[in-house]
């Protein structure tokens, strides 16, 4: 469980690399912005409600966590004012696990307040801000209070990792050499969690209440399909070369494995329709390029290195939970080697993460 | 409005002694305890609501923060079980600057939440909580969201140094010696903040909604009255005597004042009476020795010595202000020569706080 909880807390992003992810997280908010778009613009056309109470699960700390809040607000705004609507209040609560790094959003604060005063048009309503620590995996708010969730790239992280995984030794994750009671138990967590995750969320939700989910999943029906499993089977070949080194205990590495399911629009769709309490508006698929950062033009040489990006990328998912389980003092080894194996293996393959994003409603 | 802003960060508590100044806290917290019993008492047996949102003003951060929460919970959990009603579901808003340290609060509280439950009967209801950075000298919550509203010894702490006070020289708040103009540009202050926070309450309030409010004050209708202002004039000795001996910028002194406000019963009831949103129940005036903490029975000698207590007290609330004007190096000189003073002057003398608490019900 603790080990979940170091990864988790900020929403699978370590702190060595806030801007890297950030950038990649920011990609993907545009890339789905016509869906949240939607989802917010259908709820404020509803009602014309006078309050708008939003959550973002999983915000993390960085410079994007008001990214997609100031999003949302230009799009309410901007219909506000076409229709000559009276502005909404609007309150923000911004979770992620107790372990993130609240204290910097709150000292930001301010100067994204001033910054979206200006963004808005005149006369637009007062946003009040919170900070709320705790698992999305349990009740976070009151009864009926909210109008809007989103969560973007933290739904794919389980609550723990999944009970029954001894036959996965030397994976890290589900591969395509691990026996089926391990890609079953996978699965079961993953339904178990998403499941209680929207009996949580309707609860918290007001009638008509939306909420627009992001993760990170697949296309393929196979869990162990290569799209959402290879970078995980990457790092586990750097591992077992360092257990065969000596550097790492064999033990130790048949018992890592990682907290996390990919799960495909199927997978979302049939939880979604079994738990019952939200109709699905749209359920989309896209791709975002492991490179994604790679447009940044100010990055230095070692940065246009197709396998030290995806290295560094997922060193700052994957690296507090090594730490936490097999200690610091391999990190840098792991990554060494780990960026090595990329370059190799994927300089020539194109790299994407499949992300699955839903749009759902509380009739 | 820096000055204020590292002050009033932490309610008035420098990180150095939390520790003994939550102590002080927890007294008045536990002095006025009557007072905040029967309020959220009657708040809860008027409707017997499904939901109470409170908000703690000035929480701080502290080994105290939950103390006052887990207080009322138990008022309210208690009532729910003697009359046989199911428990409501709490929200608790914890509020400071955006300087305090939330991330404390928030990695502490499951085991706060654990505690609780353990304390409260079978069949409470869920406690909800979040971090609310920003001033309350301003809204900070959605209009008709709150149902009770607690500040402790926070209150009395003003939006900033009022303006005007260039002829009040060497003493660093009201003072015997203090020009009129200077006693009416503190009122001046204290009566458009305390004003503009009822202001925001009301707004944000549920009719029949209430409010208890515990600040530093004094019994006298003098502003500069001893009761409230000696432990100040002591501190500008120390700082006059540095400043005699060179190690203290004239200027400086001369420009510095403390952002506080003292005020006294009819002072706060002239308020409420004019801003005209609240109706009074209780207005009441305690005394909390500065020596509070003396009770601890682990004290080292050095905590016996009264001139050591009421300095290091002071010291916690001062540190942040006389830092960030005067310099951290000439912070353990002014404290060491405040210690003396003290222990000289006040060995034989009784020292208290005043305390004014209000407790307001909007009708």
């Amino acid at each position: 469980m603790e080990v979940v909880q170091v990864l988790h807390m900020n929403g699978g992003v370590g702190e060595t690399s806030y801007a890297k992810n950030s950038l990649l997280q920011q990609k993907v908010i545009t890339m789905t912005k016509p869906i949240t778009e939607e989802a917010i613009t259908k709820l404020y056309c509803s009602k014309y409600p006078e309050e708008i109470a939003i959550a973002d699960l999983g915000c993390s700390s960085g410079p994007n966590t008001f990214f997609l809040v100031s999003e949302l607000l230009k799009v309410v705004d901007s219909v506000r004012q076409k229709i000559g609507q009276k502005s909404p209040e609007y309150q923000v609560f911004l979770n992620d696990l107790p372990g993130n790094d609240f204290n910097t959003i709150f000292r930001s604060l301010s100067i994204f307040q001033n910054k979206l005063r200006k963004q808005l048009g005149p006369g637009n309503g007062p946003c009040f801000f919170t900070g709320v620590p705790g698992s999305f995996y349990g009740r976070l708010f009151r009864k009926n209070s909210l109008h809007f969730v989103h969560s973007s790239y933290s739904l794919h992280w389980l609550s723990q990792v999944p009970q029954g995984l001894e036959s996965n030794k030397r994976n890290i994750y589900m591969a395509s050499t691990s026996p089926p009671d391990v890609l079953k138990a996978y699965y079961v967590q993953f339904q178990k969690d998403f499941s209680l995750f929207l009996k949580c969320r309707s609860e918290e939700l007001v009638d008509g209440g939306r909420m627009v989910l992001t993760l990170i999943g697949r296309r393929s029906d196979d869990p162990s399909s290569k799209e959402c499993c290879y970078f995980w089977e990457l790092l586990a070949m750097a591992l077992s070369d360092m257990l065969v080194e000596g550097l790492i205990e064999e033990e130790k590495l048949n018992s890592f494995n990682i907290p996390m399911y990919t799960p495909s629009p199927a997978e979302v769709k049939y939880e979604v329709v079994k738990e019952g309490s939200f109709n699905i508006d749209r359920l989309e698929v896209t791709e975002v390029n492991w490179n994604a950062y790679l447009d940044e033009t100010d990055l230095s040489d070692a940065f246009k290195d197709g396998g030290y990006n995806v290295a560094k990328c997922m060193r700052a998912v994957a690296e507090p939970l090594l730490a936490s389980y097999f200690g610091e003092e391999i990190l840098d080894e792991v990554f060494r080697r780990y960026r090595e194996i990329i370059s190799d293996r994927l300089s020539k393959e194109k790299n994407e993460f499949v992300n699955v994003t839903v749009s759902l409603i509380k009739p």
